[in-house]
């Protein structure tokens, strides 16, 4: 049997896991990062894991292509990382795709994490019945990916997906992006950490410097309404986001998922109540908002489904 | 020879060329159109001066296909005119495609005409070395377009292109879409006419009732400066949406068409002058801000391109 590896670098983990074509995972592991190490030493213990799960397949399966997401702006043709990646800094200009394609002999894929995400979505999760979607995770800060005419749509360059860095606020505080009141201003993890904080201040009570995003998602789901309102909150402006895409894209489906989206129908709702203010009737009926499906797969799976595919 | 009609609907005239496959127009005729009319009322002279330019064609030279472009939202299988036509109400609900199909016995395709004037640019015009652009048609309102990965993308049902009505101002005035302060009511010819009337207003002077938009831009280039303000501002707009659809869409280009893009780079200056507030570094670096080139002939040959195209 075939096999791919999917492979997810993040901040403090690399995922590495071995999937056959239909999205199931053989096997798995993961290798602690430590962002300051060089290139080589980043990069080489994840391919000395690969090698380990490699060594325990059975006789007749082999590894025919590897997918690699890491965060950052991916040139689409050398893999090379141009930019984007401040928490993984050797990373930067370097093509992980090549390093691991040369070592192992076989094709490698390397792609925007949230851009895989999405292909995984599509190939084995909540986008699987949909041509045209938009697909966020809403982590520390918020990745995008578009499928587009039933394929990942990656653009000119490679680049494509930011949707965090639409504008919905012109006059809003200057991003990391260089702009100016982009999206994931106002419903990253980190805003909505910062909102629920503020309401409480301004309520006396103190927030304690160990809250996160995903406890605020906790205590809207407990029926805290300072925690209910942020969020609806946040759905307001994701809202206003996913209708502009509509108008400019003409979507099937708006799939939401990364930790805030645990938080299910309580950020959901408020999308789909705010979504008809947001753009025209005709672009906005019949369009799905749902979370995502694959959760802590989702990379090792994206980036698989997106190796898998590009070998035909 | 092979040849395609292409027809574009206006609310004042309906204009038809017999186009060859390499871009150049046969023949072309017009038709005066009264919005008061019925769908045949309409269809009907449009179908008969059709027929005669036909019949003005050599032998061995043949109708293969007719491409069709309206104003409006169309179904992409059937060529329904879903909504968002309101100056021509009774092609509503109607399907200019299957009429014009039947009635010459060859297939048709009707689009939306912005989408359909960026399909010509890609075929015949500015957008011909471009895989990945926006077409933005500026008129009284704001018409687009997007072609990705080479080819024109319609979304879902057909619909896609409406980057007038991405929201560029939360807080702005509410627009026909039903949204708020959508990119249209900042740079469309009517916002182009209504800021310069009301900068003049309010030096003492009286706009006049017969100004328009052409007019501003006229001025704009023989040096008024109240008009070139208008212009810089309209660009500022501008920038801000091609900044929001660079970091989703990864373009290669941003074209701009329509009566006002005759002020050249009296208005592209400054749209190239903001851009950097607006995206990533990345996606905006290498980005062609440029006008189109058919003009008046976009709507047919973007329409025969079209028809050409899905042939295949």
């Amino acid at each position: 049997m075939e096999l791919a590896a999917g492979i997810d670098f993040g901040g403090t983990f690399a995922k590495i896991g071995l999937v056959e074509r239909g999205g199931r995972v053989r096997s798995r592991a993961q290798v602690a990062m430590d962002p300051r190490e060089s290139f080589e030493g980043i990069v080489e213990p994840v391919a000395e894991t690969l090698r380990g799960l490699i060594a325990n397949t059975a006789s007749g399966e082999k590894l025919v292509t590897i997918g690699i997401g890491t965060p950052g702006f991916i040139d689409k043709t050398e893999g090379v990382l141009l930019g984007g990646c401040e928490n993984i800094p050797s990373l930067q200009k370097r093509s992980v795709q090549q390093y691991l394609g040369k070592a192992f002999g076989v094709p490698a894929f390397a792609e925007n994490d949230a851009t895989s995400a999405a292909a995984g979505e599509l190939a084995f999760g909540a986008g699987r019945n949909y041509s045209n979607f938009v697909f966020i995770t809403i982590g520390t800060a918020i990745g995008g990916g578009l499928v587009l005419g039933g394929r990942v749509y990656r653009g000119w360059r490679g680049f494509a997906g930011e949707i965090g860095h639409l504008c919905v606020n012109r006059n809003g505080p200057w991003c990391n992006c260089g702009s100016r009141g982009c999206f994931e201003q106002y419903a990253s993890g980190t805003a909505i950490l910062r909102v629920y904080s503020e309401k409480l201040r301004k309520r006396g009570e103190n927030p304690g410097s160990s809250l996160t995003a995903r406890e605020v998602v906790e205590r809207a789901r407990a029926g805290d309404p300072c925690a209910r309102d942020t969020l609806e909150e946040a759905g307001m402006w994701i809202a206003q986001a996913f209708g502009s895409l509509l108008n400019v894209l003409d979507l099937e489906a708006c799939i939401v998922g990364g930790g805030v989206s645990e938080a299910g129908e309580i950020l959901l709702e408020p999308i789909r109540r705010h979504l008809p203010d947001h753009c025209w009737r005709q672009t906005g009926s019949g369009v799905i908002v749902r979370t995502a499906e694959l959760r802590n797969d989702a990379g090792i799976l994206g980036a698989a489904a997106q190796a898998f595919e590009r070998l035909e």
